[in-house]
């Protein structure tokens, strides 16, 4: 069996200018997501950051991954359109994209979602539970009924995404809001996850069960359908019909 | 009770340059459409075109619509990008939407969506069938089991959206296609349905049960929903909780 | 406009045994509903309770009803299955349902989801804070972004529901946990309303945001789709195809 | 890894009767698809049929089944209230479920939608062709753009199911018709799919593609989920919350 080919894209901004996230994910929140993911049979991973050529994301890279997870938060702007488009471009062919914490503003998740995917959100290492409300999904293999974070940034409803195609995870906080922390969509031949926790003064990516359910996802998301379909041609025209039409009249 | 604004963008092109095209429609699209309208009581019609400044889309006009309809084809780049940002952010701050046919190119479907929105495609004149797949649907009131029309362009699958909210429409095309013809979804506070019927030389938009679908999709479109959840701001923060925090450990 | 004929279904047990129950609802929770209801313009509404013959709801009722709100909890197992068989053969042609509070564990109910529709409870005078997350839907009119109960029982997920068609509200309780509060499916042609709060102790059904949502779902749930669709006749047979067949070879 | 346990069960009276049916099915069509599913690395199979004791599905077999294809037609009555309860009850604690052709009107079917499950068909051998329209779903693994079947029983829409959670193939028919052929749904913890093909007297089953759908579908439909979720218990009071409630005033 093939290995699943992940890359992990941080903007790797924060860890660089502040040292509280320093001291939290000292080589970047990728590489605490890259070095648990390296110990899983069956995954290859490599890692992309904002100041590469292209972001690490050329055109082979792009080619090569099978699961993309993307953090960004204080760059959103800075990430060039045409990745944006190529990325947006491969997901609809096929790639498995994983979205995390304040990803949720990113170029790319926002041309996914249609939307503004704008939410509520508060700063105060408040308590956060994750309630597991789609218990037949492989991205909760493992896990429930529910997730625990003693401390989380908030993010509250209304977060303004299309209905997800499946919900999974609704965060319970202790300020008093709701979050649909884990919901997926398709888009063309590609899945999408949208998974909320992840701040970056908080040390969520060394959470065992955050762990397991970015593992779950990577393993769920790489194409599995129909590759005969395709979905990013310029709609063609089929002049010859299958079956015979009627004598123009 | 007050009227529904309707304003009906067509790009009013072919019917320009086309002899064909005008024979069928001698004041555009948009006016055989109109015409129906304003025969239906408590509708309020307004029409826009591309060459008008702003393509008839000024921030006053679109502030005063319930619901758009939008046809276009040969000229979707030409739609200006500010435009498309405008009615995007008037479609999550309730305003309805309905994107005929070819309009499933446009910038504004498409960004709405997210996807590639292609599709399939053969000029020949064939019979097309649109069966009911969701009879409770206020869409598909007076109508049924199905739509009949004898000529058609055919429009097949695979077509690039994302799962329907709510699909309402299947079609049977005499070449040996499939389409999903009708289809809802929400976005932000504002209500979108894709109709897929509308070609500029067949005169789709004189048939009955067709303007029935589109009177029908006229008073479902307009916002009916919670005027204090806002869509489109950018993320506020809420600063005081609704409930106590525990002191900080 | 025909007036909404709207019949409220109570077990109306509850309140002739227990006098706390009856302080706060002396005449029946349905009363107290109904009293809302027949000040609205436009809603005829008629009771039906257990003790009634066919529990209030025989065939002329049912026939003559648009919209069905039931409430139950105590004698679930006493609910007649002919009752409940009309009632869903109903439902499926066309007929609105509200189901509230403990009647998710109803026998019309746990029939039309096809699940268990079991969940977690706890009875503890607890804050309960219901969260929008749909604000395009009818059902939320006039309402947002949340509405606040001071003292509510806890109903707490897993609900085990199949995955609603529309989901309106989730639910935060301070005891921790969270709920998938409103949500509507539709099943034939008749639309479905699950609405959390109501319970037989806490003075729930004079809450005026919850009337609003009551009041508000009224006006969404009758039949307004397509009245030429069939949805409970058993699979009839179509000898004569619409399209001309190959000849048999 | 372990083996995928499949079970596959089928009436089995239509072979036993008519002579037309013994000759393309003469072990009976569960043995056709069994064939083919040994072939397959990592599939476990047994089959049952109707007279079996306990049709041949007592709880051991259930709770040793991950997977139940299920084909039924002509004695849907005559399968035990008790037998379909215990299915029902092992698909919610996550059992696979996969549905075949005229299994639309069984009573686990019937139960699991909360429907009347009724459609149109004819049975006239015409041509029937199945497009794929979601090229991301692992049951079209290796598909598409269409499966194509010379002769087929007709199935047409108005089909009475709920919204499926994933719609994965639309059918085109010769005689004008077109059905939701392929859909799946999740009910509690298990997965179900419907797939139209496979006539009695059509050799449907021994079609290369309908057996590829139908391996693909043993392989995605097992659970794979959340296994501390409960979802056929009745109800748990929790009476210790997990915050701390507010005194009581």
């Amino acid at each position: 069996m093939n290995p699943i080919n992940l890359t992990i894209f941080n903007e790797f901004v924060h860890e660089r200018k502040n040292e509280a996230v320093q001291k939290v994910y000292p080589n970047g929140m990728h590489e605490a997501i890259a070095a648990h993911m390296r110990l899983q049979p069956g995954i290859s991973v490599r890692c992309a950051t904002l100041d590469m050529p292209e972001h690490g994301l050329n055109e082979d890279v792009l080619a090569a991954t099978d699961v993309l997870i993307w953090w960004g938060h204080m760059a959103h702007d800075t990430v060039a359109d045409a990745v944006v488009e190529k990325v947006h471009a491969r997901v609809l062919d096929g790639m498995g994209l994983i979205v995390l914490h304040s990803g949720h503003m990113s170029k790319i998740f926002r041309k996914l979602m249609g939307t503004s995917c704008s939410l509520c959100w508060r700063e105060a290492g408040e308590r956060e539970r994750l309630w597991i409300v789609n218990p037949s999904h492989p991205v909760s293999q493992g896990l429930g009924p529910f997730i625990e974070l003693p401390h989380a940034e908030m993010y509250g409803e209304f977060f303004d995404i299309p209905d997800p195609d499946e919900l999974l995870f609704i965060s319970w906080f202790e300020g008093g809001d709701v979050f649909r922390s884990g919901a997926t969509w398709h888009r063309g031949k590609g899945k999408v996850l949208y998974f909320r926790p992840g701040h970056e003064t908080y040390p969520i990516f060394y959470n065992p069960d955050i762990l397991q359910v970015l593992v779950n996802a990577v393993r769920w998301a790489p194409f599995s359908g129909s590759p005969n379909v395709t979905t990013i041609t310029a709609c063609p025209q089929i002049t010859e019909p299958l079956e015979p039409l009627r004598p123009a009249t």
